[in-house]
């Protein structure tokens, strides 16, 4: 198996704030990180030892990206599947693979592949046509969410429904895209399971964290999530059966609610780094872009114990212009470098240290 | 007073481990990180986002650095002076100032000035011609260390002296330039005081490493260092006299010998950020290029307290080749990215965690 010494070159495709911190990260091991995106003030592309700025089917600048990396990952999920092929077809590794960018990134494909493997979900229905909404709206109990397949984000792409009379306005709001129907659930909180998968198959998790979500957005994560030490061993267990059935190297986060009746049911998967798992550089030895650049190098992974108590804030729009002037002494602060402040965007997040070390010492 | 915003550009003169680190931490603040250096290839370059490749006397390159940043700042401290007056003529803000850079640079300078304001040096003799050197090795006690005042590291350019006899080859070993004779210190243990001065004056300090040298190259810095209570707050009020003394804005670090009799004598300052300090990003909330940046920029500085003991471990020249294979879970590496490993070339170090949560879960 190869393990990358320090000046080899590895590939990012992506060039938002993950990318940026696993070229960060990437760079802290020694590592020339180059990274492949569409924008020439990309966040990735400004920290990057070199910068290929070109469109996901530019076929002779991905071979030349390629070529020049000795190996590549990705920093989101909708990077298209045919660019991993035309990388890989170059002799050079790329993880994660086809399989787990195939499979999150179609809504349908994803929840049957994680009940495949005994990962339970919300009850849900593929839906192709507006004339199957209402006895798919039947069948699930008459609440549901409708969502595109694929391409939404942050809450995109969603419309929820009610009752028969909402199916128009609902149907409309997804732009009659390929769809899917899930069940609501009645959930007491969410968590996430994040682990890391190495070449070897060696796999190491975080705490779970307990994840708050306001108008489809993360804005809070923290951990211990208050999960009971069952249900914490049982969504580490999920997240590494679905990470060994894709045969997945690299970060990899599942969602799940918490229902009232106290069972885990899945929501999605991210096969990269994940919003809920920012803390992990701070709070644990390792954190998740490091430990991602590893897997992808090769290498060992690191330790992921919890060193502290914590909490990650996400920073979205004019919440940075408070930054650094509110800056309290238990918190680090990560910006992206994102010159417009936009309602909605994610600017950059806090971490806030809440272990006993810390009491009496805040500011 | 002038408080960058994310988005800013902070430039660095000098390109190599040093200024990579300083712009990763930049980088996490979501400044543009600009090098001017040199090398094609240096270590800061490859992380910037954007490189200066030209040499310090060149006007027109500087000029153009100066105008496209908001803020400069400096990673070794023989930066021509003149290169911070090019760059201040330009209306650019540039720290540490030119005061702290010309008393560093010369040996002589800096301990009259080290003295001037109460801080204790060993005795000493400026030497520019081999005949002074007799009367001079007498005056302080017949042992003494023979050195260039100016552009010696790692103990390049020294030579020792443990009786006249040694005058001829001390005086060739320093290719006959203007020096310093200063007496042998009998001494414990060695410890370096790292401060950080705001733009305010507000100063933060970390715990004093314990340095421990071969061959005149740092090996191995630890917390805590084992010095008296008393002695490390003297260390501490010796560092920001000068810090003070020098208005000086960033991080600086002031060596001490801790003699026999329990007393610190000052061996030299760096206007920098410090390898005796490369443990600080592990092992304390705000390490130290983080914190120079952030005085830089006028923000607020960092909380400095120590998470955990331990040690950082310079890996120098082959050193390097145990890497990643050799890493243990309580260790954190840091790579500089450097192509070529040669004997006495600092490739990267190890911060090990020693705290107590430590015990028993180490490999």
């Amino acid at each position: 198996m190869t393990v990358l010494a320090q000046g080899a070159r590895i590939g990012i495709l992506g060039g938002g704030q993950l990318g940026r911190m696993l070229a960060l990260a990437g760079a802290q091991l020694g590592f020339d990180m180059a990274v492949f995106s569409p924008g020439e003030s990309d966040p990735a592309a400004r920290v990057a030892w070199k910068h290929w700025q070109a469109e996901y089917d530019d076929a002779a600048a991905l071979e030349d990206f390629a070529k020049a990396c000795d190996a590549v990952t990705l920093e989101f999920e909708n990077v298209p599947t045919a660019c991993i092929d035309l990388v890989s077809s170059h002799g050079t590794f790329v993880a994660p693979g086809k399989l787990a960018l195939e499979t999150s990134q179609d809504r349908v494909v994803e929840k049957r592949f994680l009940n495949s493997i005994g990962i339970p979900t919300a009850p849900f229905h593929p839906i192709h046509a507006r004339t199957q909404l209402g006895e798919a709206l039947s069948d699930i109990g008459g609440h549901g969410i409708l969502k595109t397949r694929r391409d939404g984000y942050d809450g995109k792409g969603q419309a929820r429904l009610s009752s028969l009379a909402d199916i128009p306005s609902a149907w409309n709001a997804i732009n009659h895209a390929p769809a899917i129907l899930e069940a609501m659930i009645d959930f007491d909180f969410e968590v996430s399971a994040i682990i890391a998968r190495s070449k070897t198959g060696e796999t190491t998790h975080w705490a779970c964290p307990r994840n708050h979500h306001e108008n489809g957005i993360l804005v809070r994560s923290s951990v211990p999530s208050g999960l009971s030490p069952d249900l914490e061993i049982e969504a580490h267990a999920h997240a590494r059966a679905l990470a060994e059935a894709l045969d997945y190297v690299g970060v990899l986060a599942l969602e799940f609610f918490v229902s009232k009746d106290g069972r885990l049911i899945a929501n999605e998967f991210a096969p990269r780094v994940h919003n809920s798992g920012h803390w992990t550089p701070e709070l644990s030895q390792t954190g998740q872009f490091e430990q991602h650049i590893r897997a992808v190098a090769g290498w060992p992974l690191g330790r992921t114990d919890l060193i502290s108590d914590g909490e990650m804030i996400n920073l979205i729009g004019e919440d940075v212009l408070s930054y650094p002037q509110s800056l309290a002494s238990n918190e680090t602060l990560t910006l992206y470098g994102k010159a417009d402040v936009r309602a909605g965007r994610k600017m950059g997040h806090l971490t806030r240290r809440l272990g006993p070390s810390e009491k009496g010492l805040l500011t």
